[in-house]
């Protein structure tokens, strides 16, 4: 039973293309053809050997290749699998997690880990416009996608324009329960995105090993009266989002 | 000669903040204030280890979560230094690197490492709308910002579009080029932008390990017919680039 099948050949390969990138190609195709699933167990690195003759230092150039790239990815000790889609996340629209995942065809699900009261560290009473020290609420979240972990988020919220917050459910959207139980209406959305090192406590809570990519979005909620309605920081594998922006030139 | 002079003293730390996350916090306010400068040297590991009176497990796990966030970065064997500030790109804009890091008072540089003509590959043809193994130019380019590298870039044109293109000195503006030289104008752009990690050539080209975390941002540029003018694939260091998007509600 060949598991070549999955692998499409491409006839005759370009002379200056290392053997690992040529191999890379061949399986990045059966992932984009379909030929093999998303979410889909690729074929053992023994048997891709096999059908490939490639020695296995080079099988493993082309499986950390592909996994850099997002494509595919690790789970302890069963080997490799093809990564679900990434969720195209526009920063142009306003659009919420639960609104953009679900327009996607996907099924997204919110997890609380966490509800604490913490004092402000300098950085973010900066943001609050709050004395050091100040408590705010902090509130630790995992987001899931078809049942697959894919941020932990960490959002702070300023206790006096939203008492008693930690006692609602928070398993949904929390810019909703600001809105109709606290009457916060967020009229401006900064957003900044960075690249990142996923550190032990996020890793783990995506289970993934510490070190591994991701992009950490960090948005800021801001009302009509300029006050900070949440301030949000949410660390993403980085096989699960891609950021999109159009831009057409005006007239 | 005491180099806490660099460490902010916090007094009071919260009793349930890990101690390498303390640290991390004193090192980080250090730097954000400017005691500790861009591009300066952090103390050496057992300088902290004596001022700190922490655990040598403890000192890496605090550097490892700065280096992670982008705030400081290894040199080879010499130490740890403080990054110097990401450049911030607003994908919303109509702007290239040279305008925007000239902007935030950095100086942008561009070299050229290849030019080939290659067979396009499948996904690429498909791009370009030309049949797989069409030739395609492709010119790879490292970009600095006050003399460090940043970024590796990865871009493709159709020759039939631009004849030539190669001949012309390429360490400067490629969109100015094919706008002068060739009549060639972009009115769209489609940006994707997601996390990944380094893969050996561009970390090679950008002096990081492989395996380091980046942001990889395709860029896709048409002109008014809705002809591809430029494929570009930058790859880009995790501490060099923040996006930084701001939305308002239109009334």
């Amino acid at each position: 039973m060949p598991s070549t099948s999955a692998l499409p050949d491409t006839g005759k390969e370009a002379a200056h293309v290392p053997q690992y990138l040529a191999l890379r190609d061949r399986i990045a195709e059966g992932i984009e053809s379909g030929k093999l699933a998303p979410g889909g167990r690729l074929p053992s690195e023994r048997q891709l050997q096999l059908d490939s003759g490639a020695a296995r230092g080079t099988i493993r150039e082309a499986l950390f290749q592909l996994e850099a790239e997002g494509l595919i990815y690790r789970r302890d000790r069963s080997g490799w699998y093809v990564s679900p889609p990434p969720v195209t996340y526009d920063p142009t629209r306003w659009a919420g997690f639960m609104t953009y995942v679900t327009e996607q065809g996907r099924t997204p699900s919110t997890e609380t880990l966490s509800t604490e009261e913490v004092p402000a560290a300098p950085a973010v009473a900066d943001i609050f416009r709050v004395a050091p020290g100040s408590r705010l609420y902090v509130v630790t979240r995992r987001r899931l996608i078809d049942g697959r972990a894919v941020l932990v988020e960490r959002i702070t919220v300023d206790p006096k324009l939203a008492p008693g917050l930690c006692e609602h459910s928070l398993n949904g959207s929390l810019t909703q329960i600001l809105s109709s139980h606290y009457g916060l209406a967020v009229v401006r959305n900064r957003m900044d995105m960075r690249p990142c090192a996923l550190v032990k406590d996020v890793a783990d809570g995506l289970g993934v090993k510490a070190g591994t990519p991701g992009l950490l979005v960090v948005r800021t909620s801001l009302d009509k009266q300029g006050r900070v309605v949440e301030y949000d920081q949410e660390y993403w594998r980085h096989d699960s989002i891609r950021v999109h922006v159009d831009l057409t030139v005006k007239d």
